[in-house]
């Protein structure tokens, strides 16, 4: 790998992590384990100063142009798909206390702090959810959490103001161990068979937009803290 | 620290472009038409002070590391398909004098500028090329120029220091008014029935990349200048 050059106001270290963000959102960074130690500080900067929140408002305002073009059937079967965490629910918070995403992931934590149920939501994806159910939009929310989160997961989701879903599809027994892409076109799979039109998809990670009963359009929320295949 | 201060130099301007950097790398822009007028001189700066080169080179890294990773059948059919314009060529002279995409895509001068044959290849591409070819990669070159400008295209080519490709596919009389993503898949879907392993695919637009017959792995090169469909 080439060394960033020192350019004008811009660090070789924000320089690089420019680089790698842009990498990680374009799915060109190949199964990533965790952001690299020197990026730290770039996260840190790109959430607290607001780029992060642009990035998401700008990806939420094509989702919602897009969807007043889509052609409603008007029989409740047009729906758009919505992931959960980073996609509706903010984890940065846990995410702070773990050098955002600078080290391995540790799901018995992560599921200890998804029980206390705090997690706040986005304000470009708050406003995106109200604007496509105002369109009529069937809202399928399409979480990896497990089933046995089920009923924290739904109090969360109200708590931080989203409300009338469809439905909250989470994985049962017969998912465990399958890959996110797998499970998750599964799932959508089944809603098409369903009779859902899958317009849209909303998702922060790569293995919630592909696989197979893709939506008509996909859109990729950034989040450079972590990768799931 | 100095993070903060960097990103507080950001002006609103560059903060957007940002943003709407991201969103067409990622794709989520849907079927742009031209770059915004106010992101002209940060897509100058973008080009001018290195950043460009540096995301690039990455990509090609994380292309590189993928490739090392394959299993090859030492049959010379272990193939990885490139694009040409912006991901072995830089038209970036054209697009100087064509206020960097900021104006409607202009075909006829385009073409005049490409018989020229006079466009220079990336650094990254020309290391990521050779590279490719010592791990016994055949080279598969898919553009959608005009099979006319077939000979002027294999000059520049070589002009700027790519050599060995096995194949270059070209449009020809039937894939005239085809979309790129058809277009591409098509010949793709014929490079797999001739038995070739499409390992890898490297292309900067999203319609290099998806479709059918797509690629084990595809990397998407930084292309904020234009759109494909």
């Amino acid at each position: 790998m080439k060394l960033p050059v020192i350019v004008e106001s811009l660090s070789s270290v924000d320089s690089y992590c420019d680089s790698w963000r842009l990498a990680v959102e374009t799915n060109n960074a190949v199964k990533w384990k965790v952001v690299p130690s020197k990026c730290v500080s770039y996260l840190e900067t790109y959430y607290s100063k607001g780029q992060f929140d642009k990035d998401y408002s700008l990806v939420a305002s094509y989702a919602l142009a897009f969807a007043k073009t889509v052609k409603m059937g008007g029989d409740g079967k047009d729906a758009w798909v919505f992931d959960v965490d980073e996609t509706l629910l903010s984890n940065l918070e846990y995410y702070k206390t773990h050098i955002y995403g600078a080290e391995p992931f540790n799901s018995k934590e992560f599921s200890e702090w998804v029980v206390q149920g705090t997690t706040p939501g986005y304000d470009a994806s708050l406003k995106l959810y109200e604007d496509l159910k105002k369109l009529g939009f069937t809202i399928i929310l399409l979480t990896g959490r497990d089933e046995a989160q089920r009923s924290v997961t739904e109090k969360n989701l109200k708590d931080a103001g989203y409300s009338g879903w469809d439905q909250l599809l989470l994985r049962g027994q017969e998912d465990q161990g399958k890959a996110a892409t797998e499970y998750k076109s599964e799932q959508r799979s089944r809603m098409v068979k369903k009779g859902f039109k899958l317009h849209g998809n909303t998702g922060d990670q790569w293995s919630d937009l592909q696989g197979f009963a893709v939506a008509d359009r996909s859109f990729k929320v950034p989040n450079p803290l972590y990768y799931i295949a």
